[in-house]
């Protein structure tokens, strides 16, 4: 990846007992949803699941910001962020895209 | 990064009171030590700390148990394990390359 790249790790919660649907749903994104993301700037994006729900996302980005703000605009993104929305777990139920707040980064070697 | 990379996300938990130290002493790891990283395989090596002590470990290498017993095999690797030790919590006192137990991913784009 280019330096040009903000490195993003983000936490969000899955609900314990929706644990292998999300797995499962995540193995067939729709082509189009993959397509969006592709096209507002998401590269080499891992989802990492632990156990008890711990989601960790990993992303790299010319600009985090507008990655989400380009995925906001995007009309298969509210169905999809609507589809997933159940499956977390927040205190405000917001959707996941709206909960995705950068970790700081404290080392890094390319 | 080639398709033959591993993509590894671990987690450890620094002491809360030891933060700033932690992040402070990772702003200037030893180049000995980086060079040793590099020529055992770790490539795109980042970690994230959360405010609780979390920290997330994101790195791509060929082979990730490979990439782990290289450094294990490093005079430089026992060195700088021995002084990152107290920073981190584990109930069983495990030096922190002991601890990296890579999560499954359930997602990826690139």
């Amino acid at each position: 990846m280019p330096n040009t790249m903000q490195r993003i790790c983000f936490i969000l919660h899955v609900k314990k007992d929706r644990l292998e649907e999300y797995k499962e749903r995540h193995t067939k994104v729709w082509p189009e949803m993959l397509e969006a993301l592709r096209e507002t700037g998401w590269h080499n994006y891992s989802l990492f699941l632990r156990d008890n729900g711990m989601l960790i996302g990993y992303v790299e980005t010319p600009d985090f910001r507008k990655a989400l703000a380009g995925m906001a605009a995007k009309e298969v993104n509210d169905r999809w962020q609507r589809e997933m929305k159940e499956f977390f777990e927040d205190p405000e139920g917001r959707p996941a895209d709206r909960q995705m707040e950068p970790l700081p980064e404290v080392f890094h070697l390319d």
